[in-house]
């Protein structure tokens, strides 16, 4: 099969890679559309030590008779499969599972290969008339819903989302979605804020009206650098909560003492539920097709990276079969 | 009167600085006994760049008939005084608001004198029976309570406390005494576990039982260093909770990537209110007069100083005056 790879520190597209094997209760999946996520970026620069095929964002179908889905079901998955029996699988927390593997991430091939293979309780069908390049979108959706599942945000919340890339303009969808409006996004790219500035407030950071530091209920940073955090920290009020969803591959100087003196609470937020993500998706509230930069053939993964890693660049999305 | 001064980098004994003014509502005490923190320490390494009186933590006594309290009342404070009049300080988070001055720290002049003036409505008697010097640690008290404030600990939840200094011995013994228990304290000083090993788990460092990481559901840092955050990191479980109660002159070098993976939950904690605190004193339940290192009168301060600023001291007194 076709597969992109990571490996000694290079990025690999296989014509010829060996097909997955399946192991008992997991499930192959063909794929059809997969979605490269600064996650994967990071992990092409070292973060996790990765080794293997990438990719953890996908659409695929089902090719295979014996699943417990119809052949060609379209379908997606979590990316955390867990043990099944520790204290944290027990409570529905696999993607906190201490001998979890990740799609993509860690000791599991990815997605962005002809097949993938998941346990099967991780695998969910695409409610109908979700169109592939909106269903792609659900693991980065699901994301940006954990970070409701962690705290309570109150109605009359306001929530600033700093960082204006994909991640960013996906939460603030959501946010709004979740908060009817009451949320602001600070970015640095104008044409990413004018996607998302009819459901939303949206402002460059260089245009901020800096007489509201300090006054926000919920700042959320996903700039993916330690300046976002810097930042949030003169963003919130006193015993306000910062969410943190930006891993970095390397540790930055920072200094805390801001979230001390004003007892801020920081909130590390990673994988959410897909449910509650595919009933959002099911209902067609949010223009989810907005923020595609680009889609490419696997065989142009290499293109495709680039364009991913440009600054301000949006969701490239890689094409790798369609139905049979 | 006499005190002790923060200025142009140096710590200043002043046998005869001028007396404060007393403001409009506000009360002036004479001090009996002061107390070190950490905070004091770091004031004298660049900290806030505070200048002028330095202390916070006191026992005093009113020593002027024009008080709501009978001349020779024993009295403590609050340190943070607010503006009265912004959202904070409606809702009895003076300690948050954005125009307070903070008794030897911000804005106003300390404890370690003579005479130091708070707000009336800061000034708090001290319950008969508590000594001098168990009251005076009516402050880091709250400041520990304050944790249990910010939030829900469970019965069932193990704490582990970071760092053996007096703050960390404080807050392990206040944690084991909400918890029955429950509560490991982590230190590099046998001399410092062993005052406080009747009444909770103490553990070297080097003796730590490593199978534990990752395990522990509230981890408090009163380490005072980012070593402290980022063994935290290691010992927290997923979704656990670490708090914060160090501040640091410096930004440090930290990787903050595991509370993203881990989906831990970072909160600040500073200052607390003092009516449980007082309660708690007078209980005398806890054996604070443990927690003393030395006593020095104020006239030795530089010396008292050098001895607070050891590795592994316990809290330094200051004696300013007896009753007259």
């Amino acid at each position: 099969m076709k597969a992109l790879r990571f490996s000694s520190n290079r990025l690999i597209f296989d014509p010829q890679a060996d097909s997955p094997t399946v192991p008992p209760g997991e499930q192959r999946i063909r794929i059809r559309l997969a979605g490269i996520c600064r996650t994967d970026l990071e992990l092409t620069r070292g973060y996790m030590n990765y080794e293997g095929v990438l990719g953890h964002e996908f659409v695929g179908e089902i090719a295979d008779t014996d699943s417990p889905w119809p052949k060609g079901t379209r379908v997606t998955g979590e990316i955390n499969a867990g043990c099944g029996e520790c204290e944290y699988c027990g409570k529905g927390l696999a993607r906190h599972c201490p001998n979890r593997s990740t799609l993509g991430i860690l000791k599991r091939d990815g997605c962005m290969a002809e097949w993938a293979v998941l346990p099967r309780e991780n695998i969910y069908p695409i409610p109908p008339g979700v169109p592939d390049e909106t269903a792609v979108f659900v693991e980065p959706l699901a994301a940006s819903l954990e970070i409701f599942e962690q705290i309570h945000i109150q109605p009359e919340q306001r929530i600033c989302v700093i960082g204006d890339g994909k991640l960013g303009l996906l939460i603030a969808l959501v946010a709004a979605h979740k908060q009817d409006g009451n949320t602001l996004l600070i970015g640095h790219h104008q044409k990413n804020l004018d996607r998302v500035s009819d459901r939303l407030d949206v402002t460059l950071e260089k245009d901020f009206d800096a007489s509201t530091r300090k006054q926000w209920d919920i700042v959320i940073d996903a700039t993916g650098s330690s300046q976002g955090l810097n930042q949030a920290m003169t963003l919130a009020r006193p015993r306000g909560t910062i969410v943190l969803k930006s891993t970095m591959a390397h540790a930055e100087a920072l200094d805390l003492t801001p979230l001390v003196i004003d007892e801020i609470t920081l909130v590390g937020s990673r994988c959410g539920q897909f449910p509650p993500a595919l009933r959002l998706l099911e209902r067609g509230v949010l223009p989810l097709e907005r923020l595609i930069e680009a889609v490419y053939p696997l065989e142009e993964a290499e293109e495709a990276w680039k364009r991913a890693s440009t600054p301000g660049a949006l969701k490239v999305l890689l094409r790798v079969g369609g139905s049979e």
